[in-house]
C-alpha cells in the first residue's frame, strides 16, 4: 500500500463532468490499495475571471485583498471534488490551505511555504476520509490567506506530499508526461520515461510548460519523487526525481519559449559605467534581464540588447526612458518576434561541442542567431519567432531525440505556439 | 459620531457597478464623521449557481462541504467590496466570518452564533479601514466554515453591531423600510417610522420579506436597533427598536403569505389517539405545521386539515402515507393555492373586536376563509390564494392604514405575487 498524492489542474476540473471524473480516478487509486490525497486547482477559467472582476473595481488591487478572492476559486473546486466523491460513496472532506495546515510567509500574491502542518490530513486518513486539499494557498502568521503564484497548485502537491511523507506526488494534466520537446511542434518527439530535478528545472525555466521550477524545486530540495502524467489516460508518464534516465543522454529535451522579446539600445558611449547605469535602472524597475548581449565596440559607441519577458515591457520603457538622457543617446528598438530555443542536458557538462553542432546545423537551416547564452547543463539560443517549428525540429534530429514514431496531433502554426507560450498560470 | 453597521444584501453588489455605488455609500457615511463596518452577502445569484454546481455532481452534498462551498459567494463580494473603498481612496480590510470572530455551533446549514470575538474589527477600526465582513457564515469549535441559513447576513450585521456595541445596524434592501403592508399588493401601503420588535418579528414570519425574523429576534435579545432603508436611495427608512410607534395603532401592519399548503385528511375516526398519531408522524418528519383545523364531528368521522409550508409536502406525503392505513382512511387533499393574510400590531392586545371586524370585512367581500389561528399580537386568516391581493386592500382599509398618497409601482398578479413569495434566501 502506498500513501500518493494526486494534483489535478484547471482543465481537468472545469466542469461538474470532469469533476466527476477526477473522482472517479481517485477511487481508482484506493481502490488499487493505496491511500490517496487529492490537490486540486480553480475550476477552468475562474482565476481569470475573478482578475476581470477585482479589475473592474478597482485598477491595481491591494495584494491582500486579491489573495483572499483568487483563494475562493480553489475553495470552489475542493469542495465540489470533495462532493463528488460522497456521491459516489467515497467519504472525503475539503482542506483549504490553512486546514491543510500550509504556512506561508506574509508575501502576498506569490508567498513562500514556510511550514506544513500534517495532523488534520493525516487524522482525516486515518478516519478513511479522502482528504481534498485547495492548491495555490496558505496561510500566513496573521492568518491572512495568500496565493503561492504561477504554479502555486504544484507546488502545493509537492509541499503535501513531502509533509505526510507521500511515496509518490501524482501531477496530473491535459499533457501525458515530459517530452523531448513539445510533440505539437516537433511530432517526433519522444516520451521520457524519467528526467533528473536538474534537467527538468532547466526545461521548465526555458519555456516547457509541463510542470512549474518552483514545485521541481521543493521536490529537488525535499526529495519528492513527481510523476507527470494523464489526467485522460492510465498510461505511465514520466518520473521527475534525483536519478534521471538510466541511460544518460547527452541532451535530454528541447524547450521553447516565445514570451520573451529583445531590447536594443543603439550608440551607447563605450565608457566605464554606461552599462552598469542602463542595468541598473532595468533592475531597480525589477525587469527580469534574461540574456545580456553587448556588440563589439566600433568608434567609441556600442548596442547593448537584451531580453525579458514582454509583460516586463511596460516596467522597462519606464527605466529606459529615464536613462536614456543620462547616457547621450534616445533610441532603442524592442522585438517582440523572438524565441528563446533551449538545450537541456545533465549530460551536457561531459560533452564538449554542443555549441559547434548547434551553430551548425541552424546555420545549415539558414536559422539566423540573434543571441546566445548557457549555463552548465544548458544552452539556449535567440532565434525570430516564425523559425521556431523548424529549429526545434532540425536539433530534435541532429541530437538523435527523434522517435520511430509519429505524435498525431495537428501541427501548430507559429501563432498558435506564441499564443499558447503567453497564456496564464 | 456614531458606530455604523451597514449591510447591504446581494441585489446591492450584483456587478462591480453596484459594488462601486455601495462603497460610495460607504464613503459617505464615513464622511458624514461615523465609523462604519460593512456586512454583505453573496453576489446576485451566486448562491443559486453554487448550490446548482454542488447538485450537479452530488444530489445530496453532505453539509460540511456545502457551507464551505456555499461560503466562497461572501468572500468575493466582500474582497470586491473592500477592493472598491481602496480604489475610491479609503483603506478597507474584508473578513471572513472566521476572521470576524464570528463563533458559531457546529449545526452546518443553519448555524447559530454562539459568540462574537470583535477584537480583530476594532483593530480595523482603530487602524483607519473600512472593515467588510462576510454575512452569512461563521465558524464552529473544530475550525469548519458553517453557514447560518435563511436571512444569514442580516443576522450577521446585527451580531457584529452588538459585538462592537455600535449605536446602530443599517440594512439596505432594494426597499425602502417597512410598510403597512406590500405596496406592490396595496398601493396605499404607508411606510412606518419605527416598528417595535415583538411587531416586527410577527410581521417576518408571516411572510414580510423586509427582514429576517432571525435578525429582528437576535436584534430583540441583545437592544440591537435596526434601521431598515433603502440602498438605492438616501430617504429615511424604518427603525426597529423596544419601543414602535409613538402613537400605537390597533393593527401594525399585514402580511401575506402564499408559500404554504393546505392538507386535508378525510374522514379520520373520531377517537381518541388518533389525531396524535397523525401529528407526531408529520413532527417525526419534520414537518412545520403552521394552522390546524379539526372539524366538527359528524356520525363518529371528522376532517383533519393543517397548513405548512410547499417545500414540506414531500416529507408530509411520506408521513401520511405511513399513518393512513393505521387510521383507517387512505384519502388526503393538498391544496396549494391558498394564502395566509396576517394582521399583527402590539395594539391588538388592548382592543376587543379585531376579530369580528375582519370577519366582517372579508364576508362583506365575498371572500371566503378556509382557517384562523391567533396569537395576543396576530390574526391569520386563510383564503384562496387569487384573493390575496383583495383580501388585503379592503383590510387595510378597513383598519384605516391606507396612506393618502398612492404606491406608483405597477401592481402584481395574483401569480407574480405567489412567485415573489417562493423565492429564495
Amino acid at each position: 500500500m502506498s500513501l500518493i498524492v494526486a494534483k489535478f489542474g484547471g482543465t481537468s476540473v472545469a466542469s461538474p463532468e470532469r469533476i466527476k471524473n477526477v473522482a472517479k480516478r481517485l477511487i481508482s487509486i484506493k481502490q488499487a490499495g493505496n491511500e490517496v490525497v487529492a490537490v486540486v486547482s480553480a475550476m477552468g477559467k475562474t482565476t481569470d475571471e475573478l482578475m476581470g472582476l477585482a479589475n473592474a473595481v478597482n485598477t491595481n488591487p491591494p495584494s491582500r485583498e486579491l489573495d483572499r478572492l483568487l483563494s475562493t476559486g480553489e475553495h470552489v473546486s475542493m469542495t465540489l471534488l470533495a462532493l463528488a466523491l460522497e456521491a459516489q460513496g467515497y467519504p472525503a472532506k475539503s482542506f483549504s490551505g490553512r486546514q491543510a495546515g500550509i504556512e506561508t510567509n506574509g508575501t502576498h500574491n506569490k508567498a513562500k511555504i514556510v511550514k506544513v502542518h500534517n495532523e488534520r490530513i493525516l487524522e482525516a486518513l486515518e478516519e478513511g476520509y479522502i482528504p481534498v486539499v485547495a492548491g495555490f494557498q496558505g496561510i500566513d502568521a496573521n492568518g491572512d490567506i495568500t496565493t503561492l503564484g504561477r504554479g502555486g497548485s504544484d507546488t502545493t502537491a509537492v509541499a503535501v506530499a513531502w509533509g505526510i511523507n507521500a511515496e509518490i506526488c501524482e501531477i496530473y494534466s491535459d499533457v501525458d508526461g515530459v517530452y523531448t520537446t513539445d510533440p505539437r511542434v516537433a511530432p517526433r518527439a519522444r516520451k521520457l520515461e524519467a528526467i533528473s530535478y536538474d534537467d527538468m528545472l532547466e526545461l521548465s525555466s526555458s519555456g516547457s510548460g509541463v510542470l512549474q521550477s518552483r514545485a521541481v524545486e521543493f521536490a529537488k530540495k525535499w526529495g519528492v519523487v513527481i510523476h507527470s502524467r494523464s489526467a485522460f489516460s492510465d498510461a505511465q508518464g514520466t518520473l521527475i526525481k534525483e536519478e534521471g534516465q538510466m541511460e544518460q543522454a547527452v541532451i535530454t529535451g528541447i524547450a521553447h519559449d516565445t514570451s520573451e522579446m529583445k531590447v536594443t539600445i543603439r550608440h551607447v558611449p563605450d565608457a566605464v559605467g554606461v552599462a552598469a547605469l542602463v542595468f541598473s535602472a532595468l533592475a531597480d524597475k525589477a525587469v527580469n534581464m534574461d540574456m545580456i548581449i553587448q556588440n563589439t565596440s566600433l568608434d567609441g559607441a556600442t548596442d547593448i540588447s537584451f531580453t525579458c519577458p514582454a509583460s516586463d515591457l511596460p516596467r522597462a520603457r519606464e527605466a529606459l526612458d529615464e536613462v536614456m538622457s543620462k547616457i547621450g543617446t534616445d533610441k532603442y528598438d524592442v522585438d517582440e518576434d523572438i524565441a528563446k530555443i533551449s538545450l537541456v542536458g545533465t549530460g551536457m557538462k561531459s560533452s564538449p561541442g554542443i555549441s559547434a553542432k548547434t551553430f551548425k546545423t541552424l546555420g545549415e537551416n539558414n536559422i539566423n542567431i540573434l543571441a546566445i547564452s548557457t549555463s552548465p547543463i544548458r544552452l539556449s539560443v535567440v532565434i525570430e519567432a516564425s523559425e521556431t517549428q523548424r529549429a526545434v525540429q532540425v536539433l530534435h534530429t541532429a541530437f538523435e531525440l527523434d522517435s520511430d514514431s509519429v505524435f498525431e496531433e495537428t501541427q501548430l502554426s507559429a501563432e498558435e505556439i506564441a499564443a499558447k507560450m503567453k497564456k496564464g498560470r
